[in-house]
């Protein structure tokens, strides 16, 4: 790498523009900082005369990616896209065999193809940076690979995706509905305006956490099947109902080693209103780390929008700059091992059950034989009539059970005239 | 640097002990993540024969350290010694003149004689790193040289001594008073048995925030004086007193770009018990940083014991194994700035005074008048008589007012025959 860094850009979208805007605002301070001069030598995006509050001179623009490496010579491309394949895959492909370092922010992908383009990145001796894909600003990756490498690290979780995080937060205070906030959310830009799928049914935290625990435990990134919930289904009564009890509703991603074996999964969580992560709020993220001998580190920040997710990438950019090649997930693909996964069957919980049901004797004791024939004893029970439609609610909170035990309950009450709908299940936390 | 990486350890007290062990028992994990063997091929302490958890072989031991420059080769120095002086800056600096690397824990010594060392350090193309000279087993010095580097930092704040964060914590819990909890923090090896003075008079958290100060904005060391108070003065009767409002006390280190002049600080802040700051407890350290574009970071984690401490010094071990050059303090000696000291008289509070009186009328109306001639305004005004004794304890929290005022406003009460003693200043922070 000579003393004039040639950098790409790949995707001009919300983060790809600030980026764009970032790297010419702090060109000074990145001399300082590594003794090297940056140049942006080709842009892409789809559209070139989309309105943006920066113009593109016509010999750095490009409509495909793909010919930037045809006809320039760059150092460094930053992939903004943002597939987990197709375009985005081709042009990290692309770069790593042409010998280009690559810095990404894209989780999809890193969580689909990164044991490929990790051993890409290795034998063409070049950076595959994504410390931006997970928890936006925090450099949790960073402190993984390197602050905390050498503690044996056996939990990872936390609340990673700030878009959920935000609608829930936001559905407590303001005693509003799921689709109302979600609305608020996209026009604030947290949430995508066309398709929020992947942030709302609990996808993008999963692939997040499948990214932390390659870093954690040194394992290729794992394919199981594991429960993937997602918020989409809270509503604003099973908020207020978690308000009474004194506990607040957080989508958790959680990465766990039990028995040796790899657990991994994203759902709802009820936890403590006085807990450290019942009271990370709005679009902050946060992440929990258990080592030995570091004992619980806690890492939190904002986890979306431009700002945070570019202090990312440019720390990537400048470690690239300054030299430090690494291995894309810390240690050589050739030692990374396969983790066999944990049957999630036997994940066990404490449950929060939310029926509605006709208000009929009777059903309170169908509920509660069926929970006993089950073994799943009652810690609490609320039940709260509605006389005008002839219905109640009732809220049963049971002491821990496994998933299995509870599946195989609950069933019958997908058929029962007497049950209106089948109960939400949400899993308390501590 | 060869495939060998031959080490030296000097000083074996708690750190030293636990990371030797460490150092050996993580000897296959250290390759797999480097590639490279290490040796310690030196170790160093006052006593040979004290009994140790492990036996030193007679040929890498050295009472006096300085002779292992002259009889060893070797790669990697650690300084565990800990003195801010004397032979551990003789250590130090003979080694970094030697070209040899050096990692330590020692803040002391950073905070007193960083810049000189980090010249030296520079000169002599070699690393000196101190990741655990700061809060322990978190990586906020990595974070702030490496993954948050492109930031523009103006706040780095937070709870930087577990020591007095255990003791305050464990007074609230336990009702004990200072001299008590102080001895239970000596036998669980929280404090230095024979003189914990520098944690409770908080010059250990003030080395610790000129260090990160110097990270944070890029500036020399400041030596300027500023306001240092430790906990030593606060009483049991605080922190009730604080408990009924809801408050809760808390030893806190500051630094802030205030006007683009540098404010340092430590003293006891009264929080809220609802805040983040107000619930880490225990030994848990915790630092916040404001910058921008990231917004606020905060990092968690274990802040004392050989455990987190020697989590820090591996990882400093590690980032040299790997190649990794750096600037001591992240950037040039050559380029780092000296910034302007604020002026503290202007730092401004609202405060928690608590006087102790002898209960006759026209003592609290000497206090409020008092108060009014400085236009200290009254938030809140708690009398509590102790009759038996003829006393009052009189709690005044007032609206903010300035350093150099309330110090004019309350000198006179330092020879009042009515006011018992002086009275004790804690100031509520946001």
């Amino acid at each position: 790498m000579t003393n004039k860094i040639k950098i790409a850009i790949v995707g001009l979208g919300q983060i790809g523009n600030y980026l764009y805007r970032e790297l010419n605002s702090k060109k000074n301070y990145i001399e300082l900082k590594t003794g090297k001069k940056i140049e942006i030598v080709a842009v892409s995006a789809k559209n070139k005369n989309k309105k943006r509050k920066f113009k593109i001179k016509k010999n750095i623009f490009f409509s495909n990616p793909l010919n930037i490496f045809k006809e320039k010579k760059i150092d460094i491309v930053f992939e903004c896209i943002g597939l987990s394949n197709g375009v985005s895959k081709k042009v990290v492909e692309t770069a790593l065999k042409n010998r280009i370092n690559v810095i990404t922010p894209n989780k999809a992908l890193i969580a689909k193809h990164g044991d490929y383009l990790a051993k890409l990145a290795e034998k063409n001796n070049v950076n595959l940076e994504f410390e931006a894909s997970v928890a936006g600003g925090i450099p949790i990756l960073r402190s993984i690979k390197e602050g905390l490498l050498t503690n044996k690290i056996t939990k990872v979780y936390g609340i990673l995706n700030g878009t959920t995080n935000y609608i829930l937060s936001e559905m407590e205070n303001t005693n509003e509905t799921f689709e109302k906030v979600l609305k608020k959310a996209q026009s604030l830009g947290y949430a995508e305006p066309g398709n929020p799928k992947l942030d709302l049914n609990g996808f993008d935290a999963f692939a997040k956490i499948r990214i932390l625990s390659a870093l954690a435990y040194n394992n290729q990134i794992s394919k199981s099947r594991c429960i993937m919930e997602g918020i989409e289904n809270i509503h604003l009564k099973d908020i207020k109902i978690a308000n009474q009890l004194n506990l607040r509703i957080k989508l958790l991603g959680i990465s766990e080693i039990i028995n040796n074996q790899l657990f991994e999964t994203v759902h709802p969580c009820m936890v403590s209103k006085n807990s450290y992560i019942g009271n990370v709020n709005g679009v902050m993220n946060a992440v929990i780390i258990q080592g030995k001998p570091v004992g619980e580190s806690i890492l939190q920040g904002e986890g979306a929008g431009p700002g945070p997710t570019s202090s990312s990438l440019l720390s990537d950019l400048l470690s690239i700059m300054r030299g430090n090649l690494n291995k894309p997930f810390g240690v050589s693909f050739l030692k990374r091992k396969s983790i066999k996964p944990y049957n999630s069957d036997y994940y066990s919980n404490s449950l929060y059950l939310r029926f509605e049901v006709k208000d009929r004797s009777g059903v309170l004791s169908l509920i509660t034989n069926r929970l006993a024939n089950y073994k799943i004893s009652i810690k609490r029970i609320i039940q709260t009539p509605d006389k005008k439609n002839k219905r109640a609610t009732i809220v049963i909170i049971t002491h821990k059970t496994t998933e299995i035990n509870a599946r195989n309950c609950l069933s019958i009450f997908r058929k029962n005239k007497n049950i209106l709908k089948f109960p939400t299940l949400i899993r308390l936390y501590n």
